[in-house]
């Protein structure tokens, strides 16, 4: 999938690969100004954390082009920029992408577009480099060989800005020849799994099947998962973590069946600030997501939707965290403070 | 939902209302030959273990009359009765319904129907006793109130004779004022909870809202739901209990919460025969139900579902099982064998 870029930079916008549209047809969207962005963040035109990441520092280019363009004060263009900033809530990594491209606001467009082409690179040398500790940790913990691995959501090219997280650990243990067959969760209500997971998984050739939500925890009780990977949205100071919801079913069951269940983000996803879940904001969607599908009303007239769109997994159930600085095993470390890079 | 029979006997066939078109039509399906029967049961135009079990005694009456018309030998006709009991291999109900009228065959077909309507107005019975042991049960045994409930699947007025199993101990719940809302898990990949439970909540004005089957778990840990119930396709002697894919997940929640977690099922459910859950076989029903929804293909071409229908949850982590004969607490009893009617 190396030609697929879910995030980048083309005639002076941001350019994204329309996901709700996938896999069905491959179609582009190009944001010029602030509304375009903001609204491709929220229909998740774009989604995943850390493609997320290099939206923010994008996004800060195209509000500071249209200030431009519109003679914004500097007032209106940073609540413009806010505004970017704050579309989704859970992602630790949009707000970061904004605030680690602002310090060049100052300096002008060129230099906010080198520091988001930054962004953009260094996700992709973190994926690859936690892709090569996760699946070393993993092939040190699990017993069984080829693998049969679970994953949740996507957490590929699609939803970085190249290689991905768990998903990036599942090619990696690919390329070394250890994968024998991938669980996806088809990840209700919008079918990341079904629709993007199972789309990279074809294009990389990788065995697979689809299954429903609900199916993981049996799959894993059964004994038929060596291991479960999923990626994060926010990772706490003490090791909870934010991911789609689902997540925290599949890492009861695999604390039930005494398997690992690892989660992989770049260290930008860890957010030192929060101390704990409790204090992790969860986005809650329109409940219209979940009774109704490709515009067929599944539901009786009158009945809502119940719509969280993440769960918080507490990190006594996470085996393992890893990111391109390391590797911490929640049980043994309360802390996660080496997971984030020492530069930054 | 008093007027709503979802399997009955008219005009000399078996007639069903077709709970693949709730809530969007209501429909009946009249079944004069096994045929017909057969393609009912495994298309799921009826479902739910209890209605399943009347469905298997009026089932050998559509034989008997079929055999009758076209002359069958009683070979002929036992082996096309075998086909009705063997059309779905999970819910013991079904198989256990068509053993019940199988020694009135030779009285013939009045006698049969006697019994066939025998095991549907004692399925009511069981329904009615079993939720009001069930309601006694979970208010000695919460603090709430009023109580927040948790739901998979459809186990009401749809999946039994009348009234319900677990979607009945709610009803009782509300009859005695104690129910604030209910959490409906959608259950993928069929939706039997966006589209039959929500409709049955929805006709008794029980506040209610849908959920995806992934939020479950973190509902519960998040501490919004006092209690989850949940019905059952098949019980082993130990308590393991069989019930649609997703039922697991629930159990392990509300574990890790320490909350209750409910079974309810008539005792024609509870199969001794059955020593634990892993002699329960699993229907693997077909993957497209899985990469498909409402119609719509939603995978990449050439990925492939698995869909096994049901999950086994462990006795250990079921507070109680209800029948119309008692309440078992597995943790305490290691067995279920009192929650079998007597006589039988």
């Amino acid at each position: 999938m190396a030609e697929i870029r879910a995030v980048r930079w083309d005639d002076n916008a941001l350019v994204l690969i329309d996901q709700t549209e996938l896999p069905a047809t491959e179609t582009y969207v190009s944001c010029a100004d602030v509304d375009h962005v903001v609204d491709a963040i929220v229909r998740l035109v774009v989604r995943g954390a850390p493609a997320l990441g290099a939206v923010g520092g994008y996004g800060v280019a195209v509000a500071l082009l249209q200030a431009e363009r519109e003679n914004w004060d500097t007032a209106r263009r940073d609540s413009e920029i806010d505004r970017i900033r704050n579309a989704r809530p859970t992602a630790v990594n949009l707000a970061w992408g904004v605030d680690r491209v602002r310090p060049f606001v100052a300096d002008g467009v060129a230099a906010v577009l080198a520091e988001a082409n930054r962004i953009a690179e260094e996700d992709e040398a973190a994926n690859r480099e936690l892709s090569r500790r996760g699946a070393d940790w993993i092939l040190a913990n699990t017993d069984q060989r080829p693998l049969r691995v679970l994953t949740h959501c996507n957490t590929g090219s699609l939803a970085t800005t190249a290689w991905g997280t768990a998903l990036g650990i599942i090619r990696e243990l690919n390329v070394r020849g250890e994968v024998e067959q991938v669980f996806a969760d088809e990840t209700r209500p919008l079918l990341q799994g079904s629709r993007l997971t199972s789309w990279e998984l074809t294009h990389d050739q990788i065995p697979h099947v689809i299954q429903s939500d609900g199916a993981a925890a049996s799959t894993i009780l059964r004994g038929l998962v060596d291991v479960a990977i999923i990626g994060a949205d926010r990772i706490a100071r003490n090791g909870d973590t934010a991911n789609k919801i689902g997540s925290v079913s599949v890492a009861l069951a695999c604390h039930a069946a005494g398997i690992p269940f690892v989660v992989a983000a770049p260290s930008s996803t860890v957010d030192l600030a929060t101390a704990s879940g409790d204090d992790i904001e969860i986005e809650l969607r329109d409940g219209a997501e979940v009774i109704e599908f490709a515009g067929v009303r599944v539901a009786p007239d009158g009945a809502q939707g119940f719509n969280p769109a993440f769960d918080v997994t507490p990190a006594r159930y996470i085996s393992a965290i890893v990111t391109e600085q390391g590797v911490v095993e929640p049980a043994e470390t309360p802390t996660v403070d080496e997971l984030v890079a020492k530069e930054i």
